[in-house]
């Protein structure tokens, strides 16, 4: 049987601080009504896809912060992409800021869901790598506060059966490490989603400001590559708030080739044709990983986890400065 | 303390069947001339670089067989470029079969030395990804043998202190494995060098042929940027005995930027000043380790070192058939 899909990543321009959900849930489904007539099956939305990308700003007064989160998915603002989903028989990955209450405790994570060609949400992901830094920096034109907003993801890597194949996702500046692609690829993942916003501008480094394209594709094209999977990769793109986000949105084949990519930095649908056993032509031969990986020489790895989650603990609780 | 230095890659081309280890280590030492005149003070040579690439053939005879391997460093035919790395100050990588005899039992490696600039052994390698197969297979034109020739190496992936930084080594299809380079730089390697003898032509997907060039580069990028190294690759390039293998010797810089690249498929040297101190850009900003990675969530890469084990014995012992 064939497993041979259309998809779409459906790029977003620059979102404005006052433009509501409606506003993006709108210009999104005029995304999806394009990807459809493309024959698309499965669209890829952006991190944070609801809103501008409200890290850059202090916030320092709870409810305006709130307002930035979702409290339940679907709800009345995003029911629509939902509705549309069923009616239109196309999956979708939509990245936004989750909150949730616990015992009287908020939580908030950049998350994302898979919700399939029936409308139901079939997958969630909380983002496990958050960049930035925890306290506002006042050098900063913008502030980068991850790491403030959000928790650490705490459902890790999962993998969900998806319209007949194995899929997962990740948020961003997960792209950025290779164990997130290979944890994934290790589950049995065959197509890998994720949403970003990438400023141009770097301010730690500003030396390497003209390589934001090329760090974001060469993250998803050795992701790829390295782990025979698909990847689709969706940018909020575009001069937002004053800040220049990069776009470069593209579906890339387990070869590690980009096999269509965005050209504008605007709202735009690329889409390219995803045969999900193509896979097996990396993952059966250079890639197979039972016959070639050492996981016996790669302990360094995965040490620390225990310190980590202390350093996490002291960067939120002040004792600890952080930079990325 | 500046810690910049002119390094090169210096690829060679085909090395014949026939041609004698003074032959390959006279057009080595012309290289080394070469780059000495260039100011370099580190020449990373090729994988298996005194001989023809000898697991294409299968090779029954056991005195046959071990004259492809070394069985001392340096040797005869080697102390010229232990002398000429004394001589010019120039330190060196180079790869070569490593024949071992212990308690009457032979072992076998694929491995590469690291030698200052006074010409002494300053680190080992012994590659730890051997790609192709232990049995041989009647359909290939070439076989790649590397399962039956070598051990898995047993030293991991070593760092060195070397020439004011840190260095560590690797070997061909090891740069395939994100994994290599992340145990390297969570060691704290600045440099990883390695050496390469890969065909154009892959017989179980010979779809990807012309994708050879690309993923050479592209795992060497990958590599050098998501750890914020440099690289240097080094190819044996050219038509060798009748296999066509990719040339593409290459310095990386930690932004994962080609700085210099061969441009032909023979002898030939690139150089660059590589400046150690680059790596913090990368290292001590967005791949800062301690402020971002997290550990706890990788666990899978580092499973199964037991089963996979007892899977090399199974292959070897012919048990189980392998195919790369």
């Amino acid at each position: 049987m064939s497993r041979k899909i259309v998809a779409a990543a459906a790029q977003l321009g620059p979102i404005a601080r006052t433009e509501p959900r409606s506003s993006a849930v709108a210009r999104m489904l005029a995304l999806m009504e394009e990807a459809h007539r493309r024959g698309a099956r499965l669209v890829v939305f952006p991190e944070l896809a609801l809103t501008s990308f409200f890290p850059r700003w202090l916030i320092e007064d709870e409810a305006a912060l709130d307002a930035f989160y979702e409290t339940e998915m679907p709800n009345a603002d995003t029911r629509p992409l939902f509705d549309a989903a069923a009616r239109l028989g196309i999956g979708f990955y939509l990245g936004f800021a989750e909150l949730l209450t616990e015992g009287g405790v908020k939580r908030r994570f950049n998350a994302s869901i898979l919700v399939d060609p029936e409308g139901r949400i079939a997958g969630r992901y909380r983002k496990v790598h958050l960049p930035g830094h925890y306290h506002p920096e006042d050098w900063r034109r913008f502030q980068h506060l991850e790491k403030r907003y959000f928790e650490h993801g705490d459902l890790g890597f999962p993998v969900y059966d998806f319209m007949g194949g194995k899929a997962g996702m990740c948020l961003c500046n997960d792209r950025r490490w290779p164990e997130t692609f290979r944890v994934l690829a290790l589950r049995g993942a065959e197509l890998v989603m994720l949403g970003y916003n990438t400023p141009q501008h770097y301010p730690q480094a500003p030396e390497h400001d003209h390589l934001q394209d090329f760090h974001n594709h060469l993250s998803l094209q050795a992701g790829a590559y390295a782990n025979g999977c698909w990847v689709i990769g969706t940018a909020k793109a575009g001069l937002e708030e004053g800040c220049e986000l990069i776009g470069g949105s593209c579906i890339v084949a387990p070869t590690g080739e980009i096999v269509a990519m965005a050209q504008t930095r605007g709202d735009e649908v690329v889409t390219a044709e995803i045969d999900l056993d193509r896979c097996s032509e990396l993952r059966k031969n250079i890639f197979n990983f039972a016959l070639h990986r050492e996981p016996g020489d790669y302990g360094p790895i995965c040490e620390g986890a225990e310190a980590r989650a202390a350093e996490r603990e002291a960067i939120t609780k002040g004792s600890r400065f952080d930079r990325d």
